[in-house]
């Protein structure tokens, strides 16, 4: 099935196609990409001795930006940072990303550059390569990106090995990004606006945690998420490093904070603050139900968002 | 931004999680998969000695499919069709997809389960095996498919390696998926609602094709874009294995077919027949402007189906 629906000039899509080939052969170089857009497939030459490790992300219009409030570079920034968290869960260094863009009608060709534009920029801050994608017309915009990073074999930080003793750690501060979307300004709002992907905080974290992950969807739901995976409870009994003006609330439940999640080994000795970013421990890995959490001494319910909910 | 749009059952999402990874377990295996549902990332031993190819498709609602007319299964057997057939054209042999999927509000669990089925079908009698994704609620339904497949280093076939003199070829026949898509019955219907990836047709032409792509926009645009990456002009000029009772219309432009175009050296000894499937030589590629297509003595436009025209 393929009927007509909206239509742009003429010979559009293979222009749009040469004008991102154009952008991405000017970014990133893309470590092992032999062949990028313009063929049926990407081709990767993979490291040597790494593993690879893949994640993709959905970015939709009213639910993960909103055009009256995100600009086309912002929504570009925001759906590789969010696949770029999760590459930096793992510890990983990332090589190279997809872009499947679903257009809506009100999608102009300018919005489309910003938005490969605010993309690219961050890719190329992070070595990240455009290798691909698919572009298609439909009701909404809709975009899907997957990124490839790599680790070194065996290496990978997982979500499955925190062990009862453990000490909880997480990087940066909570709650900013529900804080800004509530008030549309201010540093929460920059946050909000261009969440960092920390990818250094990962990469030290290898061989450091025994178990991490980024922090999409709130620490309540992602903290469950972490323990019923390792088969462990966990326990939160130091103060949580809230952003500046947020609730405890959006703290533990509001999602998007893009920070990292992690346990350590308690002996583990893990910097206050590396290259700027704070990691605090907030608690301790314990024995009992798996997935169950303990906030200071009340059973803490996985509140976060659940787009199934 | 996370704001609360359509409503399941609580924990639902953890439980469809939980479902898509008990099917994606009990599926293919997945060579060199190391992890796969569950983590921030799926993790991949790449094999030795190959590269690997990716290929990223994306299936919407009322564009790539019909509610009223394709089942749940019907869809998810073609979402990952079409990144299959990508795979075939570079004569690539599948590993594993990581599936996306916005749901709409229409989208029940029932539905989703069924796309799912459809899926994994088609995954596991190729051995592709499910290695993750992301899932969402928004206004309409789209999914997003990355395939990721291996060829021996340096042998995967590409659109831009046709040379003047070569034999221009087409597997099967084409204008079916038109045809069924106007008619609504009959076996071109069911090639359009069950279209069949051409794997082991890619895999032989490694080594015997000097260029390859896969037909699904319709034989003017794709043969334009071939001849254009490989700097060439090609030349139609014997018959088109059209389908029968298809349009000639439907066979050069309707799209959808996933067959491959491909080109081979004129000394190439390519079958007439392989495995039940037809292969027919249509044409010769030859010196001129990048792109042109010669039709029986006329300038064929491309005239393909284009999302961005």
């Amino acid at each position: 099935m393929s009927p007509g629906s909206n239509h742009l000039p003429r010979k559009s899509e293979i222009a749009l196609v040469e004008r991102l080939r154009a952008k991405a052969a000017s970014s990133a170089s893309g470590r092992g990409l032999l062949a990028g857009i313009g063929d049926d497939c990407a081709i990767f030459n993979p490291p040597r001795g790494r593993h690879l490790v893949f994640t993709t992300d959905l970015l939709i219009e009213d639910v993960h930006f909103r055009r009256s409030t995100h600009s086309a570079r912002d929504a570009g920034h925001k759906a590789l940072a969010r696949g770029l968290s999760d590459i930096a869960a793992m510890g990983a260094t990332p090589h190279f990303c997809l872009v499947s863009l679903q257009a809506a009608p009100w999608t102009r060709p300018a919005w489309i550059d910003g938005f490969y534009n605010g993309l690219l920029t961050l890719a190329a801050r992070t070595g990240t390569a455009l290798a691909g994608g698919d572009l298609a017309r439909a009701a909404s915009f809709t975009s899907d990106i997957v990124v490839c990073g790599s680790v070194p074999a065996g290496c990978a930080l997982l979500r499955s090995g925190a062990c009862p003793g453990d000490a909880l750690w997480v990087t940066g501060s909570l709650g900013a990004s529900a804080l800004g979307l509530a008030t549309g300004k201010g540093p929460a709002w920059r946050r909000h606006l261009r969440p960092e992907p920390r990818l250094g905080a990962g990469r030290f974290l290898r061989g450091r945690a025994t178990a991490c992950m980024d922090l999409s969807d709130g620490l309540s739901i992602d903290l469950y998420r972490l323990a019923r995976e390792s088969g462990v409870a966990a326990v939160v009994d130091r103060p949580l490093p809230v952003f500046p003006g947020a609730s405890l609330e959006q703290a533990l439940n509001g999602g998007e904070d893009y920070e990292l999640l992690f346990t350590a080994p308690a002996a583990m000795r893990i910097p206050a603050v590396r290259d700027g970013l704070p990691f605090t421990r907030i608690g301790t890995i314990a024995k009992g139900t798996a997935g169950r959490v303990d906030f200071f001494g009340t059973k803490l319910e996985a509140l976060g968002y659940d787009h199934f909910r």
